[in-house]
């Protein structure tokens, strides 16, 4: 592929911008850091809250059927012997007999060494029998640690939403085709976790459960796709960076009778973004038989009762951040010098602009100051007075922040300023009043990535 | 106190109303529901997330001080050892020898039986000796359940900022005094949690770390009092059901050398909303001392080293919300019938605006949608045409809606609709075209409770 070749962004270029600007941290550094969890820096917070607040807009806020919800990430254990966790949601184990004791997934190995007796790949060694391994982290509530306080951490904030079903279909007063939407952690105890924050112990999701009449799955499965899909790209993916892959018959989750998967091409190849199934009427018929509920729908004017089926859009709030960042990456020489920038769509850069007082004297800093103090009322901005002016662009750039303000002599004569662009480097003259109007016009309109060409 | 005989509202009321209006649930219903844990339904979302907004907005994006922080839950467990969590976080265990069995909080039984030999309150039992419970919950990361294994879910994320102190310092170009802020979940496993959402064992930290100079630590102690009770009345609560409170010498934890509790006047008495404390230098001193790196401000001008002293503004997200809940409440009787509203400050209701159609006829929902799907656009707004005017009124009341909308037959004449305040039940008559922009200044302007008088 064209795009493959040209790209310029590796995950090692992302995994050192994300640390020298304080996007992201390994945990608990200090101390070594704890294998596959991540600390987000001030940055890193903004650009995944945008990702978050731009989900909530496109999924709850801009609909009539779909309503929000936050479950404990401490659920009743009863649950995930019915969701079929307990007993199915495993990774099969081995572990190296020879020198270097390493554990290992055995159907990832399988995938590296089609033929023969697996061996160990580090150290040669002979492997152990797999056992299945369960991913789900374990603990006890309240003061005994005995089998009857076992409780676990969520490893999908799906399950929340199912065992709510019939609070919320009470006092939403929705009917079918309607949707509950949650974002939060979850947590799964990976044998082999990695990828930076592509694949975590710990991590975010965002998802939503569309209930719909069971004739009606296929349509709305459909339409689901296409939303998804059109959610990314609208925020600015590139379209021929992401594809849509159906499950074959062998991937199929045990819920599952149809899953498609959103891919983006990051640089460790085609992985999923998003998954998109269609559970059927599975969850809420397990809920129901495991609770002795009634986990249904009734129609009180047609006496018509049915059990919903359901189509799951599951994105991970941590991989789409990630896809923005590496969609957005970019290098380009610039009178001789080379600047890195991300390309973010200016809805989820961090910073929507900065302030940049050209010299810190002659009064330019006071103006400045009022200019920022105006803009941070109406959207997030940033005031930097600290080198010059052209180290200061580069900060910028490397954050994604769409714009640019410098405050220079002439500010003070006719209180203009220079608007700077991201993009196309532009740059215009404007004055001090009518800033803060252009600004959220240009943050309104419809954006494509410049890297489209 | 003349407030508290006058207050209308109960903790029975509130779960009443928690309940019936969908805000929160209890975890896990369907199968009995888990001790202590909640969830939340869509305006309960809504109303929490509003909270957390206006935190952020005031503690971060308002301020050129402070940056944002979200450490994982999962920490490296070093970073307990270091904070004294590992060996000092634990309440005082007694188990009840006769029959009921129950387990019950040594220190809370205490102050109800001030004097003699302590008793069960369940059955009158004789208690077992006390034993020092742990409150961190406790699991194991990585495919082996040996001691090596052991994480914490962690109990506060304070402990998140002091790792990541110096990887902050370095990216953010910031010096003492600056603050790093963090919104997340904890976990304590609490022996006797209670009172709904106020004390439950998995809950939303709002924490704030202020690094200062330490001859100015008084000085900035003094300072984050007055901005934390500003922040709560600025948002509506009543200035006479909030109060400061110094710790006693006998109270402070073992890292502060100053704290003060903002308390709100609960049904259930005086409570903590939020704790400010001097913690000093000590999380700094044990972090360094554990992990040998150095942990500490230095002035690249003058060669000035020092550890700097931290205050710490600590809110309970639920709590707040719970404040906030009952400070709204309200009920009266309007033309003979009994109306319940959450009198919330706008900028925190869940729902800023309902469109209602008078009727369901007459091109009337259609020009309703059409101002419903334009206002949605700027703001968290309902569309409502199911049941009688008044009922649908009585909901939004319910639910804290400021504004409410209704379109009748003048609307298709002239589009002017009747725009009414949820508190003075004023009705005026506007232009729709004049809607957004007043509902936005309306959101803009100041307020202050009604229940003031």
């Amino acid at each position: 592929m064209a795009t493959e070749a040209a790209d310029r962004v590796t995950m090692d270029k992302i995994v050192a911008l994300c640390k020298r600007r304080g996007f992201i941290f390994q945990s608990s550094e200090i101390y070594g850091g704890l294998a596959s969890t991540y600390d987000y820096g001030h940055y890193g917070v903004l650009l995944k809250s945008n990702v978050r607040s731009e989900w909530w807009r496109a999924m709850v806020q801009q609909r009539d059927d779909i309503v929000a919800l936050d479950a404990a990430i401490l659920m009743h254990p009863r649950t995930w012997e019915a969701s079929g966790h307990l007993e199915g949601f495993t990774d099969p184990l081995v572990q190296c007999l020879g020198e270097c004791k390493k554990r290992w997934r055995e159907d990832h190995l399988r995938e590296q060494q089609p033929e023969g007796e697996l061996r160990c790949p580090e150290c040669g060694g002979e492997l152990s029998e797999p056992r299945q391994f369960n991913l789900m982290f374990k603990t006890h509530m309240g003061p005994v640690e005995d089998d009857s306080a076992v409780v676990y951490l969520r490893p999908e904030t799906a399950q929340g939403i199912f065992v709510n079903f019939k609070n919320v279909l009470q006092f939403s007063r929705k009917k079918p085709p309607f949707g509950i939407a949650q974002v939060g952690k979850s947590f799964r105890n990976e044998i082999t976790p990695g990828n930076f924050i592509f694949r975590t112990r710990e991590f975010e999701q965002m998802e939503m459960e569309y209930f719909v009449p069971p004739p009606d799955a296929q349509h709305w499965h459909e339409y689901w796709m296409e939303e998804r899909m059109r959610w990314y790209t609208d925020l600015g993916l590139r379209p021929d960076h992401l594809r849509l892959r159906a499950h074959g018959a062998d991937e199929l989750s045990h819920y599952s009778s149809a899953t498609s998967d959103i891919e983006y091409l990051f640089p460790i190849g085609w992985s999923e973004l998003e998954g998109i199934a269609n559970r059927g009427d599975f969850d809420l018929t397990q809920h129901a038989k495991f609770s002795s509920e009634k986990l249904e729908y009734v129609d009180s004017a047609t006496g018509e009762r049915y059990v919903p089926y359901v189509i799951e859009p599951a994105a991970g709030a941590d991989r789409a951040m990630l896809a923005f960042m590496v969609d957005a990456y970019d290098e380009e020489e610039v009178e001789g010098r080379q600047r890195v920038l991300l390309r973010l769509h200016p809805k989820i850069a961090p910073v929507k602009v900065a302030v940049l007082p050209l010299v810190s004297k002659d009064g330019q800093p006071e103006i400045a100051r009022e200019i920022y103090e105006d803009l941070r009322e109406r959207m997030p901005s940033e005031y930097d007075a600290g080198g010059s002016i052209g180290r200061r662009y580069r900060r910028q750039d490397e954050i994604g922040t769409p714009w640019g303000v410098t405050i220079d002599h002439q500010t003070l004569e006719d209180r203009t300023v220079t608007l700077r662009d991201r993009d196309s480097l532009e740059q215009i003259r404007i004055a001090v009043d009518h800033l803060s109007d252009e600004l959220e016009r240009r943050l309104a309109a419809p954006w494509r990535s410049p890297k489209l060409g």
